[in-house]
């Protein structure tokens, strides 16, 4: 069989599955120093481990299945001339994901955090300024899965659905999708504007001063993809002339985001911690695909969310 | 032309539009007692002036359009032995509380108020308690148009979806609906539960001790419709022994909900005042609904509406 390593325990089931179909290693991931058996590793199941992981100690390393979706955390001058296939958990938070969208756009509309404050005082006032969803327009910036998952949920809403991409290709549950290139004007009539695109040279700051001025005064901006999509800087300088009904950040340049950023005091700015992604079923989930994928790997069959290094995603 | 009487100032426009086909006068609810002209009135258009309103001083009143659902404020025994129509602005609030029913699943299940908690901190903090829809079951209690418009907005949540109604009649937007016989059953796995029916005698207390027992512990009880429908000192008790993930409620036994109310400050409540219905359409729904009616009057076509003051909806 061939000999894997698996840096997280997914339960006594889920590995039991596991070790019938490889020679399985377990090793916690925040020990992974002290493994010393990687010469015959062939299958790296892990998060990331890399700080403390040499890869020119497996010379036998040929696929590394990750846990998350980003993959930043591999060392990429150590993968040149290396045949390592890399694989990541792509779509695999999209469920809670779209679900924490939709769930922060009525937050906002429906001034949830307002009508927490009323109850705090115990005295009966009612918020007359909820707004509703109906006929107003959203804006995605990207259509991968999250984004398919958030329009997918709206479909039923009354909601104009508008998809942005590279080209423009149509994507199932958006009314339309654009190509990037025509995003300005897409945006300038948008109530809502969801940032899911992943962190690459040409998306990095896509988001800018630029691009928030073409957005209405009262529009919520959403970002749970990456931070670095979005310019920080240009976003606090239109915050602090009071722009947006309503922005919802998940992510940011600096993670964990600092207790000086003058995000956090905003009156219209609602701060999560790189939250979005959390369910109750994330380790079914994760397994599942994992699983999925070694089954693929021994029978010889392409893996799933193979990722391209140089491209980013 | 008909003599109607207008109690509400929709706006310049459309006031010029129902005065091009009533002699329409407006009076203003909150003095209607010096309202004085009321003879030859026929058509009364208004939410609820009858503490000072005598019905007995309107002999040709044929028709009260009111803007409100619930129609308590009606003098039923000033009623009998008149021939007057009453209507009501049925669905008229239906969307705004179909998406406020969603948001405060969302709510509960995202832990967004304690989110919230976590921003005031301004300390990076995940919280790794959330939890996802997908799979989950919600049935509602009443299958009417508040509680389709809710369905209908999660067609693509991936949960199951069941409505309750009188004989279990199918409805669209549910996977399938059951007579209120076998609710007892129906709720007892139920992750979700709705109720969405208005007050009658039957429904009085239909949410008692017993339905709350067969209630999973951790499910989450949403009220948007009216208080009288679930027994407060019940649920009351309930929350004390720590029932429910989370209980929201908009509507209340008696309104305003009394600043000494334990449901103020269960940890586990989410409490609204009579608030789901707010959109900043509603005056423009409301306008739409009687302008329509009005149509129907004058071509003597058979009005929306008509509530039956016996039945109580």
């Amino acid at each position: 069989m061939k000999k894997a390593l698996i840096t997280y325990d997914y339960g006594e089931e889920r590995m039991a599955e596991l070790a019938k179909v490889f020679d399985l290693t377990y090793h916690y991931e925040g020990d992974i120093e002290s493994f010393k058996d990687s010469e015959d590793i062939e299958v790296l199941i892990c998060y990331s481990p890399f700080k403390n992981l040499n890869i020119d100690d497996y010379p036998n390393l040929k696929w590394i299945q990750l846990s998350s979706i980003g993959f930043d955390q591999i060392p990429r001058d150590k993968m040149v001339g290396r045949d390592i296939i890399v694989t990541n958990n792509q779509g695999g938070y999209s469920k809670p994901m779209g679900e924490f969208i939709v769930s922060k756009m009525l937050e906002v509309y429906k001034h949830s955090r307002n009508i927490y404050d009323i109850q705090k005082t115990k005295k009966w006032k009612m918020d007359t300024g909820l707004l509703e969803l109906v006929d107003k327009k959203i804006v995605f910036l990207g259509t991968g899965t999250i984004s398919k998952e958030a329009a997918m949920r709206l479909v039923n809403w009354e909601m104009d659905i508008v998809g942005v991409n590279t080209k423009g290709h149509q994507t199932e549950y958006f009314d339309r999708c654009i190509a990037m290139d025509h995003v300005a004007d897409e945006i300038s009539d948008a109530d809502f504007i969801v940032v899911a695109l992943p962190h690459t040279k040409s998306t990095e700051h896509l988001v800018d001063e630029k691009m928030l001025s073409h957005m209405k005064d009262d529009a919520v901006l959403i970002n749970i993809s990456r931070g670095k999509v979005v310019d920080e800087m240009a976003l606090t300088e239109a915050l602090r002339r009071g722009k947006f009904l309503g922005v919802a950040l998940d992510v940011f340049d600096k993670e964990p985001l600092d207790e000086s950023s003058p995000l956090w005091s905003f009156d219209q700015v609602l701060i999560s911690c790189h939250n979005s992604w959390i369910s109750e079923r994330r380790n079914e989930r994760r397994f599942n695909m994992i699983y999925a994928n070694v089954k693929r790997y021994l029978n010889n069959q392409p893996l799933k969310n193979v990722v391209d290094l140089e491209r980013g995603y």
